[in-house]
């Protein structure tokens, strides 16, 4: 076969058989994986065992694709803290491994109380390479690209994927970890790496203290941001301001620790959502209700996402609690790959009801960066008042705007807030640099009807 | 050639062939790669062709290891510092590789000015990764253990190295960073290491942590501490300290970023020392006036550290300003690399002279570790007072000892520091805790007489 070459002489595809295979093919290979692992975590994991026999499930009732969504009872994440509290450390799904087959122990951030802890086999390590690889291959990442890493390099699983795909890729590495923003832009200048990683929110944060310190990322080395570590790379205005400010291209990479370090899914060249890499995660889309439930291409549901191949910690069936819609369609970089458009859009559990209404907080992010007066940061309030729901979208304004356009302003918010939501939302605007910086990842949703 | 094998059923050393060769025919690839080394660097490498050149001196006058000795010039940092100054970014001793060749990019951590940098080449990673498995191994560790890394992760090469080294031999990797200690000593006990790596100075710190909290760390999982990043680990006192706080093995595993990741030398199993990889980073003892007079087995001297296959930043005969002694005594575990028996001892640019008398920091901390109320902290403080010189040790008490105790252990401090060191030195007790406490490198003395 004839590998398809890119305009820097390097092959196109990382693995051009997998990545443009025949979809019809390719659900084969699913399938056969989901019966294995399926045998796997039943006849090995106490975990799975348990869970299946509770549901009265046994792996031989999946015989199609669409048995696995009809009939596999999905897990959480609470079962899993759950599960790692009887058994620990790493939970009766870790799996029958000796210490000298482990490559890897890594844990959650752990913000709220004990950590959740991950452990990775040698062999599962290895393949979680080469999927990193074909994904940060697709976003442009080459051998002769320099990256810097602005993930921490600690106890949570940060920027130790990016790691280990770039080095197999065999691009420079600049592994610079969570330092201060300052350090980050001066070594951008001093280095010029061609490719930033780090989250949505660190990206978003650097522009900002570049355009504090009148350094224009424009200008930088800098042409390619690989994000990730949270949902919101692929919200369109966030799209477009982090885009434009380093005029860069910018590379969602997906968000959900407990599949990691295997991608699940990855923004190509051609910038139209991120791929799904079916063959090794296997990603559904699934009634938001019901788990069981498949919902048609286009539509809008919950993700499903598991490990086709991982034995060290596998997730069947695990429900992060993600919404998205997934297309079909083809891709321009002859990636057969399904895709997310526009990645991952929510979380169903960040979902704030006000007033009966639903309302995402990233569709409020995405209204926030429409306004070309506002800087990257915003807070949302909720609070009751009587028996009413209150929201309150307090917005950073850029200093250059004049204080007597602040009712201007507050008014355009309002109006879109109104048209693009159909709800009433009070707006506050707020001076630049008044909410706390965003270094790893953003926390910007005050709920306060739940402590009342 | 039959393996030998150790008491866990893994083979005793990493090669077995390298490490226990005959010292003569050692010496002829040493040679034989000095000669490749300074041909390389005087045609490749403006840098050394310019210094050469200035000292009259041409790789052919190269004829046997004492001629390199005696007629290569040595370097020092500040010229690599110069040099990068005047040609950035990697300075004219980088060599000529593209960007496809390099594997990392890292830099001195830089808390006094401008970073240096440094640059590896792919196949000078590769090779570093193989010494510095090889040096992890002869401290015991293998695939079964589990490693917990202290060492931050960033700029600075930190602990990229002891990544490398234990992911090449195949142990678990549980990569922490320079998490809070409360943090580390928690995960110590769910996780249970067997291995602890950090720098001297942290492996101390968390000891005084856990005896706050109640910690018994002679009772944890951990078995082997291997330390690095600054000088220390092998003084006797300092030793003694973390043997017994953490009833663990303590191994020095070098200190000089110059040379890193290439290992020059770690403590191996049987406690003698440290190994020096001579057929890597080849080191010599010379006179510490006279970097072209070598000195005998047994005497001290200074450090002069030569990379005999690096290509990208080769140090050759690069002068850390490092104090040891040096023996080629035949060691337990048969390895046949001569050793540093007490590591390195300290740095000449650290000596203090006292009203005429040269002091080492390492002889007052050796000292201060000897006495068995002293907590592990302490600080030196040198005035001048008219014409004289003046030097004050505050050292740390631990908290269980009476205040009315206070006199008879300034007294025995002083004691030991006019017998052992020949001069006055005044000391003051201060309770534990009042010093700021170390967290990455120590630095312990304030000499005033620098400033005024």
């Amino acid at each position: 076969m004839t590998k398809v070459m890119d305009q820097r002489g390097y092959q196109k595809y990382w693995n051009e058989e997998r990545e443009t295979l025949d979809p019809e093919k390719r659900n084969e290979i699913i399938l056969n994986r989901i019966q294995k692992q399926l045998d796997y975590v039943y006849h090995t994991l106490p975990f799975y065992r348990k869970h299946y026999d509770n549901h009265n499930f046994k792996p031989s009732d999946v015989k199609t694709i669409e048995d696995f969504s009809r009939k596999v009872p999905i897990i959480t994440k609470k079962m899993l803290v759950a599960d790692q509290l009887e058994n620990p450390t790493f939970g009766s799904y870790a799996g029958p491994f000796k210490s000298n087959e482990i490559a890897r122990i890594q844990g959650s951030s752990g913000t709220s109380g004990t950590p959740t802890f991950y452990q990775v086999s040698k062999e599962d390590w290895e393949r979680a390479a080469e999927i990193h690889a074909m994904a940060m291959w697709s976003t442009g990442l080459r051998p002769d690209d320099v990256i810097q890493i602005g993930f921490p390099f600690s106890l949570f699983f940060g920027g130790w994927g990016v790691l280990q795909g770039a080095e197999r890729i065999g691009s420079t590495i600049f592994p610079l970890g969570a330092i201060e923003s300052d350090k980050h832009l001066d070594l951008i200048e001093r280095i010029k790496p061609s490719t930033f990683s780090g989250t949505v929110s660190y990206c978003m944060h650097l522009l900002m203290k570049a355009k504090e310190k009148g350094i224009d990322l424009q200008e930088s080395s800098v042409t390619r941001l690989i994000a990730g570590g949270e949902i919101g790379a692929s919200l369109p205005h966030t799209k477009e301001i982090l885009t434009n400010g380093w005029n860069a291209s910018l590379h969602d990479a997906g968000s959900t620790s407990e599949m990691y370090p295997f991608m699940t899914s990855t923004a190509c060249e051609s910038q139209s959502g991120v791929h799904l890499y079916q063959d090794e995660v296997f990603t559904e889309i699934v009634s938001g209700d019901d788990p069981h439930q498949p919902i048609a291409m286009g539509e809008r549901g919950a993700i499903v996402y598991t490990h086709l191949w991982r034995q060290s910690q596998p997730m069947i069936r695990f429900w992060p609690g993600d919404e998205s819609f997934m297309t079909d369609e083809p891709c321009s970089c002859g990636r057969t790959y399904p895709r997310l458009p526009h990645g991952v859009l929510g979380r169903l559990d960040d979902m704030l009801v006000i007033r009966g209404t639903n309302i995402y907080p990233s569709a409020i992010e995405n209204i926030v960066r429409s306004l070309s007066w506002s800087s990257a940061e915003y807070q949302i309030i909720v609070d009751k008042k009587g028996a009413l729901d209150e929201m309150l979208v307090k917005i950073e304004y850029k200093n250059e705007r004049r204080e007597d356009q602040r009712l201007q302003m507050e008014n355009e918010a309002k109006e879109l807030f109104k048209t693009k939501l159909g709800i009433r939302i009070g707006v506050e605007l707020i001076e630049q640099g008044s909410l706390p910086e965003t270094i790893f990842k953003a926390r910007r949703v005050v709920d306060n009807r739940k402590t009342s």
